[in-house]
């Protein structure tokens, strides 16, 4: 029953995108030949096949509340489509992340040098913000939902600094979050209020909601980076461990520099402040989080938050179905950290 | 007189900018010590000295109108300044620029490695883009300025990509104008538009200003390409002619492809196309470019579009006073051609 609405969310997202384009992709042709590439491109970038959890989150509120779909929320899917992948460009760039979703990252899909790969994919993400706050022009009365879009972009970026800031530190658990609170969490918080937004809900439920997203995104946070680092390349669809070789501070590290003693310790912040690791240092880095505790710890903390999640959607007055749609699809990230080890 | 109000108005937002950040900073410190510093940084940068003609030109259209100033226009100037270097942040960075008026270049401003400084200048640049939206909050009924800021960035981000293209291929002078039209003309459209909209003046008045934006956009960056190029050290105040070593294609470089015949047209080609070009060569590029008669009709052309952006001014029932500083300033770009040969 969930994986129908999650397939038939997306299916509606991805139509949105389709039907935006058709006309963006037109202009931008006539501005200029090869504009018009740059925005074909970006379409496909932003139609590759894979749940869109985040922007269905923000139907499915709108829909628990209402009753049914209309038109402005299919505008608000996909301005909050963009918007994530905006997000995605960049972070893939900054990340030198050659893979997004099966295809190429944004930066390498064009074939003018490393140079152009990095203007483009600036520039790029920069016009997928914009036009995301161009859609929200067709909402009438849309000024919450503008203040939810800025402070939420603003929030990510300043999290993706402080993750790019703790490549070059040793961050604690309290940092860490500090850090993640403003990524995920922001994401789902924006998504589930946005969608309250445009059904009018009340204050309550709005509380209810801001407290849910953010736990989603904690868990949702904590599991793709233990999936960055444990996955399998076939598990991952990319190469796993990249994040270690970054010198990336996942939760799972933060704990375990914590948990670990003596020598492993040492030893890991080593591995961690040296760029010249590789495969067998990765290997060692996960032997380490396991050994002293912290990829159990990680877990049961990504538990925990989807459990606060579950239990904050049971308190708004959104409808059963929706509920337990919600309920199905933060199990399912509770329990595949199972696959994980 | 003119200088005077130009003045007042740089100090005007620079208070502003400077009472923003000085809540900003505080809350930033609290989320983190570091992004204390990453916003101490920020406003370090947007602060810097210089002439802030494209926010002014958006009061002197208020003040214009409306005959004083008052705290929705001052908020607007801050949002227009924060806007104008969310661009510069990201403009510095892909042209790997190290120095922005006097100071380093944003992604230089942080001693943690070129990774880092990339990071940082582009999650940085979003931010100020943010922060620029969330200052308009500031303002009621701000919809039609928030649709101005959303095409404004759209626009100015697609001609980043196309001026980046332009490196790789041989764009024709009709080519330029298409990037150049939503670059400088972009960004004083929308700050005379902005101003417009603000004093809710009439349609008349805002198809004027809309032409005034584009011409006195126009006289900018063919000058501002100009001295790019053609200026000294000291008139630079960095290194010029790192447009010509990058392969970049201002309009005097694409009316000299027209222009220049047989092996002199090859010559220039061959030292754009080449990667490797140094000092010499753009000495012989000034050559081509000014022996063709391109760098006159590149003035020429820029001295046109000022004739007519005052033109346009002069059509507009702003008051006499700010018609005048219009002017000046618009006839100092023109004269100052005269600086570069």
């Amino acid at each position: 029953m969930s994986d129908e609405i999650l397939d038939e969310y997306d299916a509606l997202i991805e139509s949105e995108v389709r039907r935006y384009f058709s006309r963006a992709r037109e202009e931008a042709t006539r501005y200029h030949p090869f504009m018009g590439r740059v925005y074909e491109n970006l379409e496909g970038y932003v139609l590759r096949k894979g749940r869109r959890l985040a922007t269905t989150s923000a139907l499915l509120v709108y829909t628990g509340f209402k009753g049914e779909m209309d038109a402005y929320a299919r505008t608000l899917g996909l301005a909050l489509e963009l918007y994530r992948h905006a997000i995605l460009v960049h972070d893939d760039l900054v990340d030198r992340d050659e893979e997004r979703r099966g295809g190429r990252a944004f930066h390498r899909l064009f074939d003018l040098g490393e140079g152009f790969g990095e203007a483009a994919a600036i520039f790029a993400g920069n016009m997928l913000y914009a036009m995301a706050l161009e859609a929200l022009e067709d909402i009438p009365k849309s000024e919450e939902l503008r203040r939810l879009f800025a402070r939420a972009y603003r929030e990510v970026n300043e999290s993706q600094v402080l993750d790019a800031y703790f490549e070059h530190v040793e961050p604690s658990v309290e940092e860490w979050y500090a850090m993640a609170s403003r990524r995920a969490p922001s994401l789902f918080r924006l998504t589930l209020l946005a969608g309250a937004a445009l059904a009018e809900a009340g204050k309550e439920e709005r509380e209810h909601l801001e407290k849910a997203g953010a736990e989603i995104g904690y868990a949702f946070d904590i599991q793709d980076d233990i999936i960055g680092t444990f996955a399998t390349r076939e598990q991952y669809g990319r190469e796993p461990g990249r994040d270690v070789l970054r010198g990336k501070k996942p939760l799972h590290i933060a704990l375990a520099m914590k948990l670990a003693e003596g020598e492993e310790r040492e030893e890991l912040r080593r591995i961690l402040a040296s760029r010249s690791a590789g495969e067998a240092e990765v290997e060692r880095v996960k032997e380490l989080v396991r050994s002293c505790g912290a990829l159990d710890e990680a877990k049961r903390i990504a538990r925990q938050h989807a459990a606060r999640a579950k239990a904050e959607i049971e308190k708004t007055s959104l409808s059963g179905e929706v509920k337990e749609v919600f309920a199905s699809f933060i199990d399912y990230v509770a329990e595949s950290l199972e696959w994980y080890a």
